[in-house]
């Protein structure tokens, strides 16, 4: 602390004694310039979807307008109504800001004014806020994340007027609340402002745009590089479990830009938070690329930026929804307001995709500045394309090398396979390696359970983390993947999780019958290696694609692995025999397993276990190779989660004690529908006869389906080399196969 | 059997001995005419709903032929193959019987004809059908009531290509074919046919229209007037428990069309079976309109067979899905083909109302005959207009007096409660008196849980009733109602329950902002008298109406009484302390608590409970006037269900012991919204601070419900007289209150 407090009076001696100046620029020069507003302005009228934006936005200001001003003192976390009422203020003036631009009308200037002196007020004698769970307690919310919000939403409403303050009162202004306010979320909380994080996008991008509507170089480079020397201890962690200095690390708003984005555009945190982190890299980099155009922002690491927007849309489900890998709400679309700002920004500053402007139509709204315009203007001249989604392999990691995401898409989205073989994903993480989900079209087939928060929601926890996604969420068990001995991986620890990543073994998706993508885990269970090969397979036998997913497992000691199925849906039919307990007891103490009832518990009765449901109107079966002395246990979450905190869902759990070396090898088949219109029930039952292993060898492994009809493919794996140009022999029950690449797949049909 | 027998062979007797025949009339003559098909071909091409009807029902059909034809020999229940193909078959030919009459392309005629000597060939030595669940087993199909289905698509099929076949033809078919199956479905199983039920319904109706075809008198009688000497027991009972035969019941289709309709046009059964018997109900009315307009059988009980189109279409949600009141299986709706035919033929033979056709629009295909035409020609020139449900209160019995249910709507159907004051409703009623469930437009906010089976579903117990229905779905605990001790309504028992109803005590929905139904229930529970009373409330200082519901208990006995409430939904909050197992145990072993776990008990801190959950993104708060000796149990469906039968739903229930006079008053209060999208949450906390009991004698009950400002309004009800003009005073609290009717309400704001 005392190192800390040095630092601040320095950086406040410097910034005082040499206020370097930009050069200075008329506004608005941050998200609209005076080139773009003119153009925006030419075309009020013209342009459907623009005009249909300003007037929505119109209603919604004027309401507020209507409404008053109201700046409470600061006392609720996010569900309650002082974060909520500060929140629709910093949205309503940007948007009042832009309105002011185009249509020119004083009452929009004279609220952003009315408003911004209110917060001038109240700002310099502002303690911090009263609520006391955060590591970087803001002033005006609970947290330092959100005062950062405000500033990049008011930084653009201040932009927008500007030339209409005189400089007397934007002395005011930036003296007694922006540069105050800058500073407090940098230098007064380095532990907020100066790391590799989501919250220090936001905090960077906050003191840069202040920064350029002020002209402030000083606060510019603290934007873009960080605070040198923070004071901050290696190792110390935020409320989240997140390190908050790791040895060296840059910080600044570059920093965060190379760090968590992979050269694809994936973010490690996962696709729900590089949503909430594409607005302050976007913004805040149109904003340099109006301003500071030189520093080329956008084409940093070969476009990082606008390639992270393709990755993002592309880790949806055919609704539009993300995938909630990590900590992630479920429902979270592409039809979210920051979005919009990066389909439009995307398409303005990118290739002009003219797929992006079927996002937008679907989003139904677009920016009020230039770049909403242009996608405007192309939708309405017409050239919309169906943004389509292929199968595609993000890398993750600042090199690429730290593990991916496939995702594995038969036709229009008819089935999606999402495998997670990535890093860590910093605190936003789950313990989940060589986890997976499965889509038909947007609904969830295998889920992947989210977090346990219902964010914004007051009366849970204050909408913050429950405590239940440390203690469900982001276990290992919650998650359609190996626990090994009722643990999780890596024990759980974040320290250690954040050292590994699993590895691709290959991506293939050059078939479209057969796609296939192979990754290893040698971290997560020390002594134990995972290699799970999941491919979504169009065979002509079958009405609909399937996954196929095989799990070899090399350890060195023996152990219990469970390998739970998180189906979504309601029971049909199985082949096997299981007791049903009249009381439901927990499946254990710890790791995830005291929050599992066991609802059933079982041995196979065949060599290939099977076990339907039907979702959604669609049946699905899983077919599994299983031994006779598995057990089969199906699980209900809810034990121990008095307040009601988690969903009631359900899993079967195929679980094998007592092995060291042994293959998981499942297919997971799609087939039919049910309407409960029509009440026909089409194709109900599964085509499939058998899966069997029919060698597993350090080598290769193979495995056949066989179909009801006695038709069956076989998928033979190269365990060991993944060149696509290796040339293979085996011989499987007397018959020799030869192929090249790391696969072999043949149909009898 | 003896008996039977006899009659069997005496009623074939005086088949053979007096061929009676109807005026020949030419065919089409049955829903298609020759007028109305001169009618519909002159419109083709000119009338685009019909035109794209045409072509999908042609791409269906010619997807049929191509296919060929296959009459398997019967072997499957409900979800197998050869029911399946037996039901497509039918289905598609009396299609292809439309589109042969419409584009007189031979090819449709053959196929029906081919299809119809293939069930020549095969039925002579069809013996019953192997499954032997029903009571009245099939020879096609595993029950009558499926092969009743057959003959009355195959009667249409048959008349649209009467005129192409050969004397000799139509005699070997109808010799062989229709008139032996006519027989079987009737004659040979009079337990099926001459019944009230709508098994007897379509039964009846299979007669009557391939009696109209063939012109035979003789079978029409049968049709319209069953069976004269039967032979059946009084008393004995069907595999779903119902009543076959009861003391002077008539039988035939007048006498189906007259008992189970109320003059209001509720069907007894419920709208799911509604839906299901409308078909035959209109589909025979019609070709009686047609064949026999001198009946008038539309016009039979003052149009009940219209006012009963008019009733369904009222007892379904706002989007269109009908209330699961009795058994019936949730999301069918009014998009199903059965109510395709009773849209159109309402809209022909009724008053043309215009708002119908915004229905048809909905269904997007109509009827391919003149009523169909209309329909399509009405919404081509505009005539369209939206389907208002207002609020309604139907009766039922055949008079009318047998109780009824209630629905109010406020707004458009922003909320709506469907209140069951009704008759047992034949073998398909559960025992759920004085029972209600409760919508945000077509979102479920307190549940009626609806049936326990898989319609169709083969691997569900071949996709018929489940056990579970009985010892679930019709057990009054899985209502939200009031179940004594532990047990049912009549102890479950159907003779008892089929001979009582509920009654109404008074129903105003006359201003829109105050809507009141309130019925009485004295036989459920013998000496115990149950007095329910529903509001639905529109108050200025809420945002949204509320649902307030009384229920006044008078006992002869000290009982226990529980009230639960099946909220749809995820726990948010709740202003009591409880308890939570770690382990879960059933609740009971019988009535239905033996599939209830008890997930949470505890003890009201207050004497207004409060309870808070979200659904479909909408919060809900009940608060309820509780004493501090109730329980408050959180229980969750599922003990008990080794096949995972049930839905895993939850409940909070209000356990009142040891009392013979009581009164349960509660709010349930719908508010804001949150959306995963925005992260907005709006309006979270109810606007309720108490809900309170202010005064409980055996002339008036009155409550009072005070908000979060202070503010309250008061319900004073009449408990002795429910009559409009009837004057009231009484003096609560000190203060005089005079009123005009069976209750008072006043708001203070």
């Amino acid at each position: 602390m005392h190192l800390r407090k040095i630092t601040t009076l320095l950086l406040l001696v410097v910034t005082v004694a040499t206020p370097q100046l930009l050069q200075a620029q008329p506004h608005p020069n941050l998200i609209m310039t005076k080139a773009g507003i003119e153009k925006v302005r030419k075309n009020l009228g013209k342009v459907p979807l623009f005009d249909a934006t300003v007037q929505s936005v119109k209603q919604q200001v004027d309401a507020e307008i209507a409404f008053g001003i109201d700046t409470p003192i600061p006392k609720d976390f996010s569900g309650g109504y002082t974060h909520q009422r500060h929140k629709i203020n910093f949205l309503t003036a940007q948007k009042a800001g832009a309105l002011y631009q185009i249509l020119q009308d004083d009452k929009y200037a004279k609220y952003i004014r009315d408003m911004l002196f209110q917060y001038e007020a109240m700002y310099q004698d502002l303690p911090v806020h009263p609520q006391e769970r955060s590591y970087a307690r803001g002033k005006l919310f609970w947290q330092c994340l959100n005062d950062s919000n405000w500033l990049v939403y008011m930084s653009q409403a201040y932009d927008a007027i500007y030339d209409t303050l005189s400089k007397q009162e934007r002395d005011k202004l930036e003296n007694n609340l922006f540069r105050p306010f800058a500073d407090f979320i940098s230098i007064d909380n380095p532990q907020f402002y100066n790391r590799v994080h989501n919250h220090s996008t936001w905090g960077n991008a906050a003191v840069g745009m202040i920064a350029l509507v002020m002209n402030d170089e000083e606060l510019l480079q603290r934007a873009l590089y960080g605070i040198e020397d923070d004071g901050l201890e290696i190792g110390g962690k935020d409320n989240d479990g997140g390190f908050i200095k790791v040895a060296g690390q840059k910080a600044g708003f570059l920093a965060n830009l190379e760090d968590p984005f992979s050269p694809d555009g994936y973010y490690t945190e996962g696709p729900y938070y590089q949503r909430y982190a594409m607005y302050p890299f976007l913004i805040f980099g149109l904003a340099m690329q109006n301003a500071k155009p030189e520093m080329q922002v956008f084409e940093h690491k070969d476009n990082v930026l606008l390639k992270g927007v393709d990755a993002l849309l592309n880790l949806s489900d055919a609704d539009g929804e993300f995938f909630p890998l990590n900590d992630g709400q479920k429902g979270m679309s592409y039809y979210t307001a920051s979005l919009v700002t990066a389909v439009d920004i995307a398409y303005q500053y990118g290739a002009q995709n003219p797929q992006l402007l079927s996002i937008a139509e679907k989003q139904n709204e677009v920016l009020l500045d230039q770049s909403g315009l242009a996608v405007a203007i192309g939708i309405r001249d017409g050239k919309t394309q169906p943004f389509v989604k292929h199968s595609i392999n993000l890398s993750d990691g600042p090199n690429g090398k730290q593990g991916g995401v496939g995702v594995l898409r038969y036709g229009n989205e008819d089935l999606t396979l999402v495998f997670k073989y990535a890093a860590q994903g910093l605190s936003h993480g789950h313990y989940d390696k060589l986890s997976f989900s499965l889509y038909e079209k947007g609904d969830e087939v295998l889920q992947d359970y989210g977090l346990a928060r219902f964010v914004n929601i007051g009366q849970k926890g204050g909408g913050n983390y429950l405590k239940e996604n440390k203690t469900w969420a982001k276990t290992t068990i919650a998650h359609n993947t190996i626990s090994q001995n009722e643990s999780m991986h890596f024990d759980g620890k974040y320290e250690t999780a954040s050292q590994h990543h699993s590895d691709l073994y290959f991506y293939d998706d050059s078939n479209s019958e057969v796609q296939v993508v192979s990754a290893t885990e040698t971290n997560a269970y020390p002594g134990t290696q995972m290699h799970r090969t999941m491919a979504v397979i169009k065979s002509a036998g079958f009405e609909k694609p399937f996954l196929l997913d095989i799990i070899k497992i090399d350890s060195a000691t023996k152990n219990q692995y469970d390998l739970p199925f998180y189906y979504m849906g309601q029971v049909l039919s199985n082949n096997f025999a299981y007791d049903s307990p009249t009381s439901l007891h927990p499946l254990g103490k710890k790791n995830g397993y005291q929050h599992l009832y066991l609802e059933g518990k079982g041995k196979p009765s065949t060599g290939s276990t099977q076990f339907s449901w039907l979702g959604n109107g669609k049946y699905y079966t899983l077919t599994s190779a299983t031994e006779k002395s598995d057990e089969l246990l199906l699980t209900r979450l809810g034990a121990n989660d008095p307040e009601f905190n988690l969903r009631r869902d359900a899993a079967l759990m195929i679980r094998r004690k007592d092995s060291d070396n042994t293959t998981f090898a499942s297919v997971i088949e799609p087939h039919g529908s049910y309407s409960p219109v029509s009440e026909l029930s089409v194709n109900s039952n599964s085509n499939i006869a058998e899966v069997k292993v029919v060698l597993d060898e350090t080598n290769y492994t193979a495995v056949v389906i066989t179909d009801v009809n006695g038709d069956s493919s076989l998928f033979i794996l190269s365990n060991v080399n993944a060149s696509a140009k290796q040339q293979h022999q085996v011989k499987i029950n007397g018959k020799l196969y030869s192929w090249t690449g790391p696969y072999h797949y043949t149909d009898s049909k």
